[in-house]
C-alpha cells in the first residue's frame, strides 16, 4: 500500500479527550475516530487491525470444533421477556420499538437467540454437543462510555454457546475453549493470563477471565509466585492466618479522636499500626421471602469487620449467606434507627446486629474499633471477652504477599484488562426457555450451556496497552496493520531512491508482506516518525549513501536495534524476522 | 466437516410461510432461520456461503484500490438532520432514543457518516481521490419484510464511497468499480448484467444497476439483441414509432359497452386490436411553488396517454417537466370536481387538463378511448381533429421487439435481481454537509461524490433464483458451503468403507478441499437428497461394490452426470474439476 494513496491521518499532538494511552494512540494513529459518545468508525489502519484480530480468533475457534452462525443485532422483545432480563436489565440494555410499534432491543449478547434456535433446531441427544460462535457487532449503552474502544457503545465481539446433556460434556468444551483461548491470545502475541473468575449476574458456577496484563487495566488480578494459580481479585480466596491470637491484655477503653480524619492520623493518634484497627460496615442482611426486602427503616442490618489496612471484598461479602446480594449499604436512617445517631463511625462492640468478622480481623488482640459516636474510637478491645456473639469468613481482598490459596507460594497482584471470559451457565436460560431434547431413555431433559465471550475490538486497546513507548504503538507481528514500513529518503529528489524503494516494495509485495510504503513528499523525519507511531514492526529505510554499498538501514520497532542488509537479502531477511 | 458433528438442520417439506423458491430452498437447506419479520440467523452453511461471498467482494474492491473502513451501525441523528434526510425519510430509517434521550439511527446507508467524516479528515486536493468502503450490517425497517433474506430488515452489506474534485476523476473511479463489480459477480459465477439505472431518491445522475438473471425477478431489463445495451425497463427510452399516422378515417361517436370488463372483452365488443385503444390516467401536475402543491381538490391535473396494450412508465412520467414527482394519481373527488363524475372510464376528449401522449398512441389513427362517461367508450378517434391541444413524449414502457435505442438492433425483455448499484452522487450530500477541500488554486472547493453498494446477503438468494432444480440449489463451486460432499454408503455396517471413507476425508481435506463427510446412520437416500438440496456442486459416493474395484462414483450436481474414478486419482480429479 502507497502512503500517498492512504488515509493515514496521524496526528501529532495527543487528543484532549482522550484519557487512556491506547485511546490517545488510536487516535493519534488514525486507527479510530470518534462519531458520537461510545461510537467509533474504524479508520483503514483501524480496519487491519482489527480483521487480523477476527482471523485468528475464527481459525482458532474453527479449530476447536465450534461452528460458526450469525445472529441478528436486533432481536424481538419477547425472547428477553422469557428469560426475565427484558425486566431485570437496566438501561444498558436498550430497547427501542419498529415502524408497527413492536418491541426489539440491539443485542447486547445472545444467550436468549441461541437458546431459541437450539430448542426448535435440536430435538436429539444424538446432535449434542453443540458449539456455535458467531463474530458480531454488540450495542451496550454504557452510562458512561469511555476509553475509546476499550469501553465503547458498539464493538465487535466472538460469543460462543455450547449445549450439552451432561456436565462432563460441558466441561470437555469448556476446557477445548479454554484451550482455544490460550492458542488465540498467544497467536495475538500478548502477554496475558486465565483467572479464575466471579460469574457474576450471567449465571452459571465455574468461570475464567482471560486477562491481557498492562500497568493501567481496571482489574486486579493475583497470582501465586510459585504455581499457575491466578483468580481476579474479587475470586481470591484469602487463608485464615496460620497464626494464634494473642491473649487479651489491654482493658477496654473509649478514647476521643476529634482531630483524626484519615486512618494514619487516627493509628497515629492512638499509637497502633493501622493493621491493629478494624472497620465496619453496616450492609442490608439477606431475606428469605420477597415481601420483607422492602428497604424502609425496618429492614435487618448485618455489621462486616475487616483490618482497616484492608479492604472488604463486595463480591466475596454478598456470597455469604447472612448478606443480600447485591450488597447494599445501610443508609444514615438506617444507622440512625440502629444506634440513635447516624455515625460514620461504627464498631461491633454492643451492636445489635449479627457480626462477620473477617479471619484476619479474628485473630487481633488489644485492637482498636469505632465506638458508635462520632469522633470516638475503643481500643484494647478483644474477641470473646468484648464481642462474644459473631462468625467468621473471608470477607477481604488478597494483599500482595499474602498465602496463595491453591497452597504453593505466596500472591502477588497484577493489573489486567479482561479481554475474554468463558461461563459455565448451567440451565439458567435453558430452563427458562425450556431448551430440552429427548434423551437416550426417550426422556425430555433440560439441556446444560456453556457460553464464551472474547472483545475482538477491546483486543486491540489492550495490546496497545501492554505494546506501546514514548514514540507510539508496538504492535505483536500477528496483527500489526502492516508488517513492514519501507521508508525511502527524499525520494522525489532521486530517481536512484525511487527506482531501488520501487523494486523493494514489488519483491517484498510479490513475496506475500504486507508492506506500508512511505511515498509521500515528507521530510524523512515526519515518515520515521508517523510509521513508529503506526507501530510498523519492521521498517526498512532507504538512503543514498548506504545505497552506495547495495545496502538499506533495518530497523526493529520493538528492540529499537538497527543494522544494515544488503538491498538483494532483504526478502530473505524479512522471511526469517517476520513473525506470521 | 462431519456431517454428524454439524448443524445440518435440512427440512423435507417446503415451509408454508416461504414465497419464493430462494426462501424456501434456504430455509429447506437449513441455511438460515427467521428470528422476527425481516431478522434471519444464518446457520453454518448460510454463513459458510455469506463469508466466500464477502471475501470475494473484499477481494476485488482491494485490488480496484477501494479502502477498507468500518462505519458503526448505530448513527447520531444530527448528520442525518444536516442532509435533511431525517425528515424526509419515511419509518424505514429506524429512529430511536439512547438511555440520554438523545436520537440516533440504525443505519440504512452511511452517506452522511463518511461524508462528516471525510470533512474533518480530508483538508487538501492531494489526499484525493479517495474511495472508502465497508462490509457491515445495515437495518432498513421495510413495511413488509419478504422473500427471507432478498428483502429482509438487518442484512450485509458492501458499501462504498468516493471522493474527488473532478468530474473525471469520479468517472475513472466509478469505471473502476464497474470492472470490479463485473469481476465480483463473475468470480461469483452468476449470470449477470451491468443496467442502466434510474438514480431515484439518493441523488445524482449516472448509474447502473447490477442484476442477476432470474426469471422470479422482481425488475424488468432490457436488452438489445445485437449490441451490448441494456438497461432497467424504467429509464430503457422507447424510440418514437417510424411510421407515420394514417389519415382520419372515422367520424367520432360514442359506443355503449355496458358488459366489457377487461381490456380483451372491450376491444372484442368494439372490434379493434387492443392496441388500437388508448387508456388515459390523471396524475398531478408539476407545481412551480411549494405552497400550491396542497393535495386538495384545487390540485392542478395533467392526462397522461398510452396504448392500450402498453404500460405507463412511472419514472419517465414523472421526469417530464409538467408532472409531480413522485407521481400521485388523481382521487375520485378530483376526478369529479373535474368531470362531473369520479368515472374510471378517461379519455383526452374535451378534457380540460393539459394531455401528455405517448409516442406509439400518437399515431394512432380511428382508436378508440374512454368516453369520460362510465361505460362508454369513443371510438373512430384522431389526433389533432378530436384533440387539438396535446404534446407528445415517451412515457411507456419498452417491450419485446421494440427497436433498440442504441441503434442497433431489437429490445428483449429479461427478469432480474438488483443485487449492486454504483452513482455518479455528484454533490448532493458534500454540499448539503460543506465537506470542501483546499484545490491547487488554494481555493474551498467542494468534493463530488460515487456511492457504490452490493447487498452481500442478498446475492445468496438471488445465487438460487438463478441456481436450482427440483432437488435443490445448484451452487457455483466460488459460494457453495463445501465445495465437495463425501458420501459413504452403510458405512457403519462395512468397516472397508469407514476405511475408504476415513482415508479419501483425509486426503481431500490435507489437499485444500471443503468437504462435508456425511458420517451419519442414515440411509443412502436421505445423505443423496441432503447434499442435493444443499447444493454441493461435487459429490463422491463411496459402495461396497465399486470399492471391489477401487473405485468411487462422482457427481456433478448441475449436469446430473455421473461416473466412475479411480481411488487414487480422486484428489487429482477433483483439482481440476473443482474451481476457485
Amino acid at each position: 500500500m502507497r502512503s500517498s494513496q492512504y488515509l493515514l491521518s496521524t496526528m501529532k499532538e495527543n487528543p484532549a479527550d482522550a484519557e487512556v494511552i491506547s485511546h490517545k494512540l488510536m487516535l493519534r494513529a488514525g486507527m479510530v475516530r470518534r462519531l458520537a459518545s461510545g461510537l467509533y468508525t474504524y479508520l483503514p489502519t483501524g480496519v487491519r487491525t482489527l480483521r487480523k484480530v477476527e482471523r485468528i480468533v475464527r481459525e482458532e475457534m474453527n479449530k476447536a470444533g465450534a461452528i460458526e452462525v450469525l445472529m441478528p443485532m436486533v432481536q424481538n422483545a419477547e425472547l428477553w421477556q422469557e428469560t426475565g432480563r427484558w425486566e431485570h436489565m437496566d438501561a444498558e440494555l436498550l430497547r427501542f420499538k419498529d415502524r408497527h410499534q413492536r418491541d426489539f432491543v440491539l443485542g447486547p449478547t445472545h444467550e436468549e437467540v441461541i437458546t431459541d434456535l437450539i430448542r426448535r433446531e435440536v430435538t436429539s441427544y444424538k446432535q449434542l454437543p453443540l458449539n456455535l460462535y458467531q463474530i458480531q457487532t454488540k450495542f451496550r449503552d454504557e452510562r458512561r462510555p469511555r476509553f475509546g474502544v476499550m469501553r465503547a457503545r458498539e464493538f465487535l465481539m466472538k460469543d460462543a454457546y455450547s449445549f450439552h446433556l451432561t456436565q462432563d460434556s460441558l466441561q470437555q468444551t469448556y476446557d477445548a475453549m479454554y484451550q482455544a483461548y490460550t492458542r488465540i491470545f498467544t497467536r495475538l502475541g500478548l502477554d496475558f493470563r486465565a483467572v479464575i473468575a466471579d460469574s457474576g449476574s450471567i449465571g452459571g458456577s465455574v468461570s475464567h477471565e482471560f486477562h491481557v496484563l498492562a500497568s493501567s487495566g481496571e482489574d486486579a488480578i493475583a497470582f501465586s509466585t510459585s504455581s499457575d494459580y491466578a483468580a481476579n481479585i474479587e475470586m481470591a480466596a484469602a487463608l485464615p492466618p496460620s497464626s494464634k491470637r494473642p491473649a487479651a491484655s489491654a482493658s477496654l477503653q473509649k478514647v476521643a479522636t476529634p482531630d483524626a480524619n484519615t486512618l494514619e492520623e487516627l493509628a497515629a493518634c492512638l499509637s497502633l499500626e493501622t493493621s491493629h484497627l478494624v472497620k465496619t460496615v453496616l450492609v442490608h442482611a439477606h431475606h428469605d421471602t420477597e415481601d420483607n426486602a422492602t428497604k424502609d427503616n425496618s429492614v435487618q442490618l448485618i455489621a462486616l469487620v475487616v483490618r482497616a489496612d484492608h479492604q472488604l471484598n463486595h463480591v466475596k461479602a454478598e456470597k455469604h449467606p447472612l448478606v443480600a446480594s447485591p450488597l447494599t449499604l445501610a443508609t444514615d436512617e438506617q444507622i440512625k434507627a440502629l444506634l440513635g445517631s447516624a455515625t460514620a463511625t461504627i464498631g461491633p462492640v454492643g451492636l445489635k446486629v449479627p457480626v462477620i468478622v473477617d479471619h484476619s480481623a479474628a485473630v487481633l488482640a488489644d485492637f482498636s474499633c469505632g465506638a458508635n459516636e462520632d469522633s470516638h474510637q475503643l481500643v484494647g478491645v478483644n474477641w470473646d471477652r468484648d464481642i462474644t456473639d459473631y462468625q467468621q469468613a473471608d470477607i477481604r481482598n488478597v494483599v500482595s504477599g499474602d498465602a496463595s490459596p491453591c497452597g504453593s507460594g505466596t500472591l502477588e497482584i497484577k493489573r489486567g484488562i479482561e479481554v475474554g471470559h468463558i461461563f459455565q451457565l448451567g440451565d439458567k436460560y435453558s430452563q427458562a426457555m425450556k431448551a430440552g431434547v429427548l434423551n437416550e431413555a426417550g426422556k425430555n431433559q433440560i439441556l446444560t450451556m456453556g457460553c464464551y465471550g472474547i472483545g475482538v475490538s477491546r483486543i486491540i486497546a489492550a495490546a496497545i496497552e501492554q505494546n506501546h513507548d514514548e514514540y507510539g504503538i508496538i504492535w505483536p507481528d500477528t496483527i500489526a496493520p502492516f508488517q513492514i514500513a519501507l521508508i525511502p529518503m527524499n525520494m522525489h529528489k532521486s530517481t536512484r531512491i525511487q527506482q531501488a524503494a520501487e523494486q523493494l516494495y514489488n519483491e517484498l509485495t510479490a513475496a506475500g508482506f504486507e508492506v506500508i510504503f512511505d511515498d509521500r513528499k515528507e521530510r524523512p523525519g515526519v515518515m520515521f516518525a508517523d510509521m513508529e507511531l503506526l507501530g510498523i514492526p519492521h521498517h526498512i529505510v532507504i538512503g543514498e549513501r548506504n545505497l552506495d554499498q547495495q545496502q538499506v538501514e533495518y530497523k526493529h520497532r520493538r528492540s529499537g536495534s538497527k543494522e544494515m542488509l544488503d538491498i538483494a537479502q532483504v526478502v530473505a531477511e524479512m522471511t526469517t524476522r517476520v513473525q506470521i
